[in-house]
């Protein structure tokens, strides 16, 4: 089953309840919260009191992506504000495999995310550890950018030791995800998929994300 | 005249819009917007994104304190994103004459804010180039403070500077202002003040920050 | 009344216990700990487990020196071990109220340290804040340094200061304290005196704590 | 032959002399000793004057286990203070091929340190300049944790490797390591395992060690 | 064809243009220069006041090798003083895609460097957007060392990847490189050789440029 | 007396013998020399190499201006190539009085710099161990700026205090001197001022600098 997890980076600030809710009723499956510190990425977004305020208005997992530096110091707030995935970066956590324990210990799903030049060698150790790996498909903390297609042969080699090793992980993909990139994103064994403007910026939101989750599904079934 | 500058902090992230047109509404006369990214203070809140969305929604300033190491790379985001002010930290600002030059060349007003334990010599060769003073009476970036008094006698100082030199300064107040601290803030010199808790958990927001502003004036009046 | 608080780092590391109680025996009142990360000075030296090692071993108070970045991440540490005083550089603290309310918020008694070239401005608004006041004669961290004697001036300034507002401080002096500059450490308005090198080098402990401490009570009589 | 090197962050800090030759007499081939630095790890332990003091008490090997930032810049100070082995994490050091030639230059031997989540992949192009290899099994500076089973496939990866290429480099393990979890260390390729808690909290250290030593010798025969 | 790339760190800072002259005459064929920050290496060296002002004394294209942090912050300065080359370090890059983006992207010529320990697992994913691979032979940044012979197996394995491939990628190779070390350099698949003391310390500079290139070029014949 | 000291940072960087040379016929006294790391101030300038390569070009005194973060880990590197005067600043020496005592102590003549915010109360303790305060009238680092008058001020101040306590120290003006903006300088006590782009960029450079010079005589002459 593909999930599409909308980024709220792309919808209205002054108004996020309607607009989870508009997502929530369209089909959406988890909400993609992306934090940004201006550190570890050239960009300040959005913090845990967002998490927090987002928590009662919806039931759909909040999926909390830290592009942070340090996130050791932050895992335990977003866990009470209520987030059900935090995910890291590997480029940020000197001490992996004790932060992705840490968020699990805080009964929440654990997940590692890999800028786009990152080797999957670096995350293949704690691949117990994690409930969730989240590839990106652009650069983060930058705007405007295309979808990075020499990633998928990452997703596809990740597959296949998921496949080998039998592990119960999620495989997500984040950046430039619209109605055709997500069919080879597909292919390469992702089924969680972060839209943003693809489906904030359409004029029939609704729609947006069903044709992109429809085409994801066609890709699935081939 | 007194001026109360709602913090959003304290406001529900779900529907700021609402919350921003509320205490619009109710006399507020300026919105704060604490910006925080987890270096500078040990909290992340919120960007540019925030200012953005908030633009069309409002007609009242944005007051821009921006808690984060290196306001130099985000200063333009934030004027662009619609600030009418932006405020840095002289802990912060290496080249603190720069930053604000920097500032007040994008159309914007210029404010340097000073931590609870910062003296005034810090900034006393910089006020030509300001348009406003913040005094922290809480420490940044920390929930549940009360009220330092303390910081007051340094309001009183810089008010008579003011005072002396002739200069434009506003000087604002931002940390545990309520209906009893605002007196001697105003006393001291201060004309816009930070409300965050006090007005948005407030059963009557408008009331509250009525009260508050009320008894801002008899201080001024005396 | 002089109280000589021998630092530990001049002592034998493989015998610490013996150490401590040898100067206790001797007339030490303080314990003097000199923590350092390698960043905030250039030395590593010490942490909570010496402190932890320690506090069953005498009964004096253990005075923690903290000569490191960001404190507020290891002062519950510190506390927990059993620290009596934990000091701060106001170099170190660009929260510097919060990181005082903090010590003390745990029970300890607070102090605030100046390098030689920082100047009192920078600690008037935290004196209601500090239970000591601890001034460098020499750069912490670094060996083989002689007493800074124009750091004395600042110590009269903070007497008459303390003597003025009435206020419960007490001041402390680290570097290069021997049998002749604890006179002028003294007449400036010093009580605690840490002595390092001149206690634990000398071949007779006892005596020569003994003879600093007499000279200190001799320059206060005066 | 197998080696036990018990971790002095486990004595008694107050009479580490007396630990220490304890460990020596009950069979203790090398003398751990970790150093933080607050910065690379949550936590700051001891540093160079603790080698110094150690340095007359034994003629066992002293064993510093560097985790700290910037090791380049207290290498030397280690050194000259009596490390026989200089241990450097992989994950600290920008120019790790330099830092290990610094060590060799210095008369000491070189080793390097992988975290738990560390690929060998990052240490392939200097087994020439290493004399040691040490695998993390917990997290380095966080307490209370669980042997990591998931690092043994590297340890045997690096020994294949050895054994390949005839590198004359020793294997150490490090963390939670006690009579059942030597076993699998020792058939993985590992030769020398620290021990903390399992020594220097049995109420009878030397038949802890020689049981644990007793446990690897036939892990090693098998 | 060799191209020999002489490195001006090498040169007389008093008199860069006739010594760039001079090396364009003797048959240099890029002009390389190395800028330090003294951060991510222990050196300072020059910026990108130099390269402009060499862009009008040589027609040869100036690669500009940066040993910085941050280097995204820039890039963009390098390139407007006239940088044909601009190669970055991957141990610097926390965004490695998007940088080498982002130098392309202002029409110059993307290169990444290995450190000598740094594997070429970390480069993999981003071999379509560099134009040229630079390899240390040397550690970056510290005097007097010699050539590394552990490198040439990386070379190698590029170079195979290359052809496998078929990627239009220069390889390049700085430090130490003279008459003997480039046969296996260039064996192992180089083509653009930095030269520093080898040819701007040689009596006869031209004769020690022509030597070290026809050895390259004999190798390459072989 | 009024001295010149022409800042190269203006000068052609393709011909630095030559740049000096003229400017020294012309009558200048010192070689200003800004040392810029990317981290202290945005932009990269030069090294020891340059100091080390005018060493034997001039025989006025180099004066280097280092405008980089941790200075004491160039200071002996600029000592040994050369460097007569080094300045640091105050922004950027958290162990001030330990840097200014280390440069005299290889034999160089120590100078503190204070950015245009900075106040003086900063130096006071340290005006013993420094020859030369240099004052910042742009901000370091950043190009295109004019004047900035609230400078001078402070410089009175400090020049009140030189005569008041009889101290040996030069005061040194940098930033946006010309014929002038040299005319108040010198009023305020400056005795040496850095000039870049009005010598430099000046048709006839010996007579820019001669006018300058004359200026600032005249100035004194009052």
């Amino acid at each position: 089953m593909i999930k599409i997890a909308p980024s709220i980076l792309a919808a209205d600030f002054a108004k996020l309840a309607d607009e989870v809710k508009e997502v929530e009723a369209a089909g959406a499956e988890l909400i993609h919260i992306d934090v940004m510190d201006g550190h570890f990425v050239p960009n300040i977004t959005m913090g845990p009191i967002v998490v927090e305020a987002l928590r009662p208005v919806t039931t759909l997992p909040l999926d909390v992506h830290l592009m942070i530096e340090n996130p050791d110091l932050y895992i335990e707030q977003f866990a009470q504000a209520g987030a059900d995935y935090i995910t890291v970066h590997v480029e940020a956590c000197t001490h992996l495999h004790r932060t992705l324990q840490q968020i699990r210990s805080l009964g929440v799903k654990s997940g590692v995310v890999l800028n786009p030049h990152t080797p999957i060698e670096m995350i293949q150790h704690v691949l117990e550890e994690v409930d969730l790996v989240l590839f990106m498909t652009v650069n983060p903390g930058f705007g405007g950018q295309k979808f990075i297609h020499s990633v998928l042969p990452k997703v596809k080699q990740l597959s296949e030791i998921i496949r080998e090793r039998n592990l119960p992980i999620e495989i997500e993909i984040d950046g430039g995800v619209n109605e055709e990139t997500i069919v080879p994103c597909v292919e390469a064994g992702a089924t969680i998929l972060v839209a943003g403007s693809a489906v904030f910026n359409a004029s029939d939101r609704a729609a947006a994300l069903q044709r992109i989750k429809a085409a994801g599904e066609r890709a699935l079934g081939k």
